[in-house]
């Protein structure tokens, strides 16, 4: 495998997957699996659509879905531990930059709507907290506190270096714009008309704006 | 009645409860009922919460509950349609203005968030539309188009007055402020800490911020 990924660089995606090892087509598979029933799942709702259903709309068998997925909870899990996972990667960028609080907060708020409006998304139903199973809601809560203080910390960071407007409550600028963006996840339609690099520049836009001193 | 009502001005509540007509007094007490229930809803998710878990809660037997609603899909439209007819009141209020496209837009994103965690609220569960039924859901989705058509107007208005920054797009910017004021019915709690009146005066202040020329 180490001189077949070393060999194809430059090559196609068709001689890339027919180079993949069984595991890597297996948890490439899932991982569309998984998107594709978030997206069916955002669109008549998670509690109201079954696995049938969704197997169904993506033209599988209900054998060939369960051999992937075991639940709708672990679907609605993964999503949410990718944005957790995007999210991460965008508190990391953000601490990348060599800049003020408030570059720092907008590249954060900027960054994270991009990656979950992004290919790597849509990673819908992430509104569906509540049908988290109790342990899986647990683990799920860390990551987005983990987001939240990083968020609150950078927006206190722009305050104390003259960035970010005083009068700002940190909390409530977090929630606000944590709030536009959950809540884009149930609008935003990754095949639709809207170009998703364009929405995150708007919303990282109207954020900078708002918080700017 | 009449007489009564004029009666009462100024006395104690207690007192208007009393001259209160029967289907007064039903009303009054299914509305209490109403919101309880959306925020046992909103606490513990829709699907998960069943009615007689919400008539343990209140402390009232389940036969005294049905007396009053049906399901929880009428709970679930009552509080879809109080908040369109708070939004209908917050565009009366916006259109009462008399200044630029941008005073009026704020008027209206400030006052919708206001009656929302007010008195009137707390109005939870508004992230659950897909759980309404088919009939409910076209009722409500027209209410909703009602509200955000006027947004958008308003802040065209504003753009073309020369009072909102004419690089925003207006659909993204009413889906900006409308996605956080719609989340905010998730966290907000009437009973809890934060004073309802301060979190709209926050809300309109960062929206003021990200839209002003």
């Amino acid at each position: 495998m180490e001189q077949a990924s070393v060999a194809d660089s430059g090559k196609s995606s068709v001689w890339k997957a027919a180079v993949l090892s069984r595991d890597e087509q297996y948890d490439l598979k899932r991982k569309a699996l998984i998107q594709e029933a978030a997206r069916a799942f955002s669109a008549r709702g998670y509690h109201d659509t079954s696995l049938v259903d969704v197997a169904r709309e993506l033209g599988v068998t209900k054998g060939a879905l369960y051999y992937y997925v075991k639940s709708k909870q672990e679907i609605l899990f993964e999503c949410h531990m990718s944005s957790i996972e995007l999210g991460d990667r965008a508190i990391e960028h953000a601490r990348s930059i060599d800049g003020s609080g408030f570059d720092s907060v907008v590249a954060l708020a900027h960054r994270y709507m991009e990656l979950l409006v992004g290919e790597s998304g849509p990673l819908a139903i992430l509104t569906e907290f509540n049908a988290l199973e109790p342990e899986n809601r647990k683990i799920v809560a860390a990551g987005r506190t983990r987001f939240g203080n990083t968020f609150l910390e950078l927006i206190e960071r722009g305050q104390a270096d003259g960035s970010v407007r005083g009068a700002i409550n940190g909390k409530m600028a977090e929630f606000f714009y944590l709030g536009a963006v959950n809540w884009a996840t149930r609008w935003f339609d990754a095949g639709g008309e809207l170009d998703g690099s364009l929405v995150a520049a708007q919303f990282a836009d109207l954020f900078a704006a708002a918080i700017r001193a």
